[in-house]
């Protein structure tokens, strides 16, 4: 072993460099290794076909058949444990799928449900879920249609995973995405951060959390028929699961090729979170959320934009939290209350496997 | 324990009742076990929304949205080991979705691709399952145009795991399905029959088959679109995986209340397929395919068909193989050459878990 030479850092280094020849966790965990793994390989793969991968790798997929604009999107969820406060793996399935395509502007219709079941599971468990599933499907006013059954021996599984498939209906002339965004846009949430991460660490960890912390699971297609009936120019929407708010501008930054620049202070963080944050070492900004949209609007349509989520059930504590600039493209900038700003990455790694 | 009540004869009962507290193997088979677990909890918790869940139980939902007829349907794919003889689970993961869009008479048009990776899966693997998706998505024609990937820890999954979803263009005038099945009706076969599941046991149990037996994993699309543009009528298509043709047979002829007598010499099972069967002691009917249909036709179109098949590469030794009736409406008959009949029962347990 040589002195200074790469491999040398590489053990002494504490961030361990990527074992790349193997997966590992933080392939599924919404940072950096899992853009490199879906670029470097199932977009080099699949995309390329004019309308290709590209356009549906976050959330959906648009795709004209004849006159009619579907969007088309699909999520497996296989967080750990299958309950937790306030939701479950079938409440997530439904709404994550529900959710991806209201981010495309998308009234969701159809859902597919496929179960990976590992033998030995409680039948009563699976039942509790699916009876979830049915409240889910219909508080977001969609249906399952179609369904698959596998399942898999002992110890090859972690009680059931689910994917759901999702394909919606796209107005004629919505267009939203990363690439309607420009400087000078302003930059909202619908709601306090970092819930849903938290709360699914809580009852993992054994950690007793200060208050009643639940995930903030909910389907967010309402919000967005509301923010689109109001007139309210969109840009560009993304719900804020793995990785957090910080993974979702971070690529949204990247995309628009565009600067971003919040504003700490008005970043809503619950105490609790905030605390449990504290706690385990964890940034909020990075912590999944189930229930949580960003939206970019023209800088004139902020205000109206943040009434109507005012108004909305589904929209507790929305705030203006920054705005897009020409500057710095690629790049979130955090500014703290003294004017001090620091760089807002991507996340490298995984801090909270199996959140979704 | 007393003598002669119920559990006592389960204990002596060489077919243990099935214990309904925990999910089985069983339960992902194509068998009975699986259709309870489907019409039990899923289409009772799902089901009966008008389009509802029953037609997208075994191949694909048709669903309207404004003018267009759109295919919708998933499959999660488990198999193991993840290459085979003639294919990997990559293959069968496109072409599984894009047969069974096919059997609703759609053209199959979008794929989503859903990865569930368990940690250390060697990057090597994932990629040659990616290259293979490539080529089959090529080969049949369709997009992957969605996707995600999630990963699991170790020993809480198999390698991988993939689920497709599809969509597919259904056209307006094409109604095919179970309940247009008619007394009278032929019954064809694309080719013979067990090659996928004697395949992958083969590699499996490490048995040594004679001659070179691959699976028939293969889209069935082009040969849809053959039957239809040569103006076959036809009234039910079927793919035959799990379960085999008896699993598919006796589900339509339940869902159509119809009888359905075989002619069992004029099924086509290859030599090696037999034999391994034989050895093995399966039921060639039983047996998964993944590249072959069964085509319910009027009687007068039955000739027709069989000439589009004849002349079509993805189907080998076409057959007609029986015909439908008004008697024993559910009950699949199985006639030999002296005359002397049997039923084809569903398939109760699993004799080939994980095949898919």
């Amino acid at each position: 072993m040589g002195s200074g030479g790469p491999e040398d850092w590489a053990i002494h280094c504490p961030l361990p460099i990527a074992d790349r020849t193997t997966v590992q966790l933080a392939h599924g965990g919404g940072g950096r290794l899992m853009r490199q793994l879906i670029e470097g390989l199932f977009v080099r793969a699949f995309g390329g076909h004019g309308e290709g991968l590209e356009a549906g790798l976050h959330d959906a997929a648009v795709l004209e058949a004849g006159s009619v604009r579907l969007a088309f999107t699909t999520d497996s969820f296989v967080v750990s444990p299958l309950f937790f406060p306030g939701g479950d793996i079938g409440r997530l399935a439904v709404f994550g799928t529900v959710n991806d395509l209201a981010m495309a502007g998308a009234r969701p219709v159809w859902l597919s449900a496929a179960f990976i079941l590992e033998e030995g599971l409680p039948m009563e468990t699976l039942q509790r879920v699916v009876a979830s599933m049915r409240q889910a499907v219909e508080e977001a006013r969609v249906q399952i249609v179609t369904g698959d059954t596998k399942v898999v021996d002992r110890g090859k599984g972690d009680g059931l995973y689910i994917n759901t498939a999702g394909v919606g209906l796209v107005p004629a002339d919505l267009r939203i995405g990363p690439r309607q965004v420009r400087p000078g846009d302003a930059i909202l949430v619908s709601g306090d951060l970092g819930r849903h991460g938290i709360a699914v660490m809580s009852v993992r960890e054994g950690i007793r959390l200060e208050g009643a912390l639940a995930t903030d699971c909910a389907p967010l297609a309402g919000l967005v028929a509301a923010l689109v009936e109001a007139g309210c120019e969109l840009h560009c929407l993304r719900d804020l699961t793995r990785g957090g708010l910080a993974a979702a501008l971070n690529e949204i930054a990247a995309e628009a090729d565009v600067g971003i620049q919040l504003d700490e202070a008005s970043i809503p963080v619950a105490e609790p979170v905030a605390g449990a944050c504290e706690l385990l070492g964890l940034d909020p900004l990075y912590v999944a959320n189930e229930g949580r949209l960003v939206a970019f609007v023209p800088a004139e349509a902020a205000d109206a934009a943040l009434q109507v989520l005012r108004r909305h059930p589904a929209a507790p504590h929305p705030a203006v939290i920054g705005a897009v600039s020409d500057e710095h493209p690629g790049i979130v900038e955090l500014y703290n209350k003294l004017g001090g700003s620091r760089t807002v990455d991507l996340p490298a790694g995984e801090p909270l496997p199996r959140i979704c």
